[in-house]
């Protein structure tokens, strides 16, 4: 490694119900890129690179989206990676300036999307996870049926049953689950660009209709269109151009998939992900020499509220299967030693699939550099960003401003 | 840059026409992989990410593919670029290392399409360009207008019509075209892992059903499944691993996007793109400090006999316009002074979009060490591939064994 790499510049759009705004996906990736560079003061023309992440669009979508800001002709890598899409798009430019292969590349994440839970174009979706046969579809089918579960594909029943599990084996209660639901909710009230910014108490989240039980409709996240972008740069970048101020640093990050550990155990838990996201976090802790001790702010995958207290645990927020507990107590909202999801996360804020991630890394730079308005967490310096899909990919990035 | 990056192992599948194996995407993928790793001799549990191409499989289809290789939780990066596909995951792989990133990237490449004409899944397609005001489809129908052509988005059209200007403007005939055909089709008898083995006279090609005036069908590259992959190696692990004798050396390597070249002529050629070609082959050279007069052997992106004539002229193999002559010469084929295409092109071999950049990679490494049988350049010591997808992406590869 020759250089570490600062993000200097991030942007997104509101996060829109689909089919609110009459926009195509290249007016939201322009809308965002255009904020991404303005913020950096970094004109399109000294990008050398496009790593550009989303789903349901067609193939070279990413060079749609950005001859929108420029046609420089430079590299365009498209990027898929379900649900950590948008975070696959930030850890390419990563690498591509911490090899000193390039000293500024532009990251951006879009998704439009279709109406209904996780409405993707025609492609797979993101429930799809390779087929009938794939290890991954054969053991969320295996732990179903041992568990009593319902097995099904859609996404919210495959956490659902993590959720039962948790309850099962860690005595976690629905009224703890909810309580990441009210929490994300009421973070969100705060955030402009997030597609609610509703209010409810734990009470309103637990009689909120039932998606799969024990989760309701206020602990899941809707589906969204949006986009994100963040402008990544080489140290000798920031110097040349005096963005020392805009700078903040990627002090580590990691990418982990699945390993036999998400799939032995027949635990539901294991499958979603809990393992790979413990991985991530190892590493990214290892590379960044810091610990969870050293964060102040968390952006983390709620893609239901179970997952937010399953990575409580793989980040060593807390013991295995106290997570329950910890968000109960407000260790992780304002006044707690966490802030997780200020921006309201994805429960709240909305999660267009390759946007999501850089999302993250946005609400994240604006925390560190103590521009986050209403929802300023006091005295950010660490952050972390928790990233995961299906199929699967956890990509955990820390991110510290000096 | 802090090390060269070599190519130790390539492997592919035979290519086929759609649904003439029972296989699926990751069975091919774990076909090509393992052949990949097998010519290198370096396990799977060496290489310490994966850039998987792919255009109509859903996304994460690169972890379901490199799971049948085995579970060692590295990062994947799944991407697309349209028939770019597989150059644009060797030019990841190939950053990554270049960087210091990783010493050992798998790049894998794979396509399981449906019968038809380029036929995909439900996903966009290869000729779906960002939609009907995106600036590349808006200027195929002011182009094709105006030189009174059929507007219709289909790749075939699209080049056909840039043959027809072609031969306007320079005088090439239908002849000459077919001759690309004729000369793909004959070097394609002597590879195995080709779609088609039979050889066709220029009168028979000039014979063959019409799929375009005044592309016939022996001139158009047919719908393929198949995969291709290359481990992709700092120089540390070559000397570490005593790999000197399998290494081909990635001299240089460049990818373009479409500028205001592509457009502002309103040139079907242009759009088609001879100018994003020509940028990608200057930027390789460039960086390679090698010309096309160093190069023997050449595998270009001939997915329209057309393109092989408009891809001479982009990488200085002859002057604008005189690539008819040049194939007529026979300055293209064996005992000519480069072999283009010897493994037959897509015309012959096939074109599964995500593997195609990949084989032509696996065919240059299997040239320049001196392994490809019967269809061997002599002495052949300097590679060059070409890979381009509408939308658009130019990836210019040099490839060179010391």
């Amino acid at each position: 490694m020759t250089t570490k790499a600062y993000v200097v510049g991030v942007g997104m759009t509101k996060f829109e119900k689909p089919e609110t705004r009459d926009w195509q996906y290249w007016d939201m990736a322009r809308e965002a890129g255009t904020a991404a560079l303005a913020d950096a003061g970094v004109p399109y023309a000294r990008v050398e690179q496009a790593a550009v992440g989303y789903c349901f669009q067609p193939s070279t979508a990413g060079q749609r989206a950005v001859y929108e800001l420029g046609l420089t002709g430079i590299p365009v890598h498209n990027l898929n990676n379900n649900c950590a899409t948008g975070s696959t798009a930030l850890m390419v430019a990563r690498q591509f300036v911490e090899g000193g292969i390039a000293d500024c590349v532009l990251a951006l994440g879009f998704e439009k999307m279709s109406r209904g839970p996780l409405g993707g174009g025609a492609r797979g979706g993101a429930a799809d996870v390779g087929g009938s046969t794939s290890p991954v579809a054969r053991h969320y089918g295996i732990m179903a049926a041992a568990h009593g579960f319902e097995a099904s594909p859609p996404t919210a029943q495959i956490f659902g049953n993590a959720a039962r599990e948790h309850m099962e084996r860690y005595g976690t209660t629905e009224v703890q689950l909810a309580a990441v639901g009210a929490k994300n909710h009421r973070h969100s009230a705060n955030n402009p660009n997030a597609q609610f910014q509703d209010v409810h108490t734990v009470d309103e989240v637990l009689a909120a209709k039932t998606v799969h039980r024990p989760l309701t409709k206020l602990q899941c996240s809707p589906t969204s269109d949006g986009a994100a972008a963040a402008v990544v740069v080489s140290e000798r970048f920031v110097t040349e151009h005096g963005l020392q101020d805009r700078a903040v640093e990627v002090a580590g990050q990691a990418m982990t998939t699945d390993t036999e550990e998400s799939f032995a155990s027949g635990s539901c838990i294991d499958a979603v992900g809990r393992p790979m996201s413990r991985a991530a976090a190892r590493l990214a802790y290892e590379r960044s020499g810091l610990g969870i001790e050293d964060v102040d702010v968390v952006e983390l995958h709620d893609c239901f509220s179970v997952n937010e207290l399953l990575t409580y645990e793989a980040l060593g927020m807390c013991e295995e299967g106290a997570s329950g507990k910890l968000v109960e107590s407000g260790a992780t909202t304002y006044g707690g030693r966490w802030v997780v999801n200020p921006s309201g996360g994805l429960i709240s804020k909305g999660h267009p699939l390759g946007a999501t991630g850089l999302a993250q890394a946005a609400e994240l730079v604006w925390q560190l550099r103590g521009e986050a308005g209403a929802r300023q967490v006091a005295g950010a310096r660490v952050g972390l960003a928790h990233n995961i899909g299906l199929g699967g990919a956890a990509v955990v990035t820390l991110l510290r401003k000096a």
